[in-house]
């Protein structure tokens, strides 16, 4: 069985990413990695589900064992990848879903070269921008610091593989585009080093 | 306007390069790049349609002049891709599809690196020769001759960017296929070096 691809994408707030990893999640081929995290459950959120509830001692041996394939600390808290389960998602054919923050990204990358790193954006800051208040969810301050943060993001979408648009109400569009580029991964000559071999068998 | 791509499509004899090739010229983003050459036509074939055919003298000091993206010799012809009407394609923002031999594919990626180079492959080398031997127009000898060449043609698969396997009655989903490749290259970071400089413009 052809191995699953390991997908990370990551994107500025505001992007979409839940809703375009959503409709890929809708097939049968797609797994989403569910993060292990130190920070409090919200309400309605489901351990297993949007992510790995544990003690800040179990996350800190976790890395220590190497079974971390990405973490981070943001606001506090830790974040991360488990190893084991993403390897465990490609071996079974199906492609994992990795949506995390640029600073994991990398670091997937480093661990994980044959990861595929795509950045989603809305089509310009000025949308974003407008996409954020259009919440009308979250205070002026937060806004301000997600705007703020973003421009951290831009200045290292240069390590990522491709950049994806979702344009307003095009969402199953940007989808597509993703599914087009694991198609094209799939036929690229580095991920096929047999075709001579395979041939003439 | 974004600029068109140029796409080489190269394989084997009973590849299926024609067909393939075809469902993507009935689009009107696509245009084939009329070959120019020395060796006489053929009943049937139109000047500037099929190919572009001048004299031996003519096609000479086109190479000279430099308008040759690639050419080759071919059982004593010269066949080649000239250099100014591709160019004018591409930045008509159509696509341009070379048709051609692997050594032309290999010239056209040193003389235009952004050339994607995409290898079209029966599944198989035994489904090759069943395709060969069951056209039933071609010579014992002709037939044994381009097998022999296949493995020519194989050995530099390598320097191609993508493989593409054109299974029985799967012509359609080949150029389908070939249709994600070229959505994936224009979405590549490589191809776009201002994403942070366009997004916050």
């Amino acid at each position: 069985m052809e191995k699953g691809l390991m997908v990370v994408v990551s994107g500025p707030a505001g992007s979409g990413k839940g809703t375009v990893n959503g409709h890929l999640l809708k097939r049968d081929d797609f797994v989403y990695s569910v993060s292990a995290t130190t920070r409090a459950p919200r309400p309605q959120e489901i351990d297993g589900v949007n992510y790995h509830f544990i003690s800040r001692e179990d996350f800190l041996s976790r890395i220590a064992s190497g079974d971390m394939l990405e973490y981070t600390e943001y606001c506090g808290n830790f974040y991360g990848t488990p190893l084991k389960e993403a390897i465990e998602v490609l071996e079974s054919g199906k492609n994992l879903i990795l949506e995390i923050e640029v600073e994991g990204a990398h670091n997937v990358k480093a661990k994980y070269p044959d990861a595929i790193l795509i950045m989603l954006l809305p089509p310009s800051f000025a949308v974003q921008e407008q996409r954020l208040r259009g919440r009308g969810t979250e205070t002026e301050e937060k806004v301000l610091a997600r705007l703020e943060r973003t421009k951290e993001e831009l200045s290292v979408v240069k390590d990522y593989d491709y950049v994806v648009y979702n344009h307003d109400g095009k969402d199953i569009e940007a989808a597509e585009e993703i599914l087009a580029i694991l198609k094209a991964e799939r036929a690229s000559i580095r991920r096929n080093p047999s075709v001579k071999e395979n041939y003439f068998a």
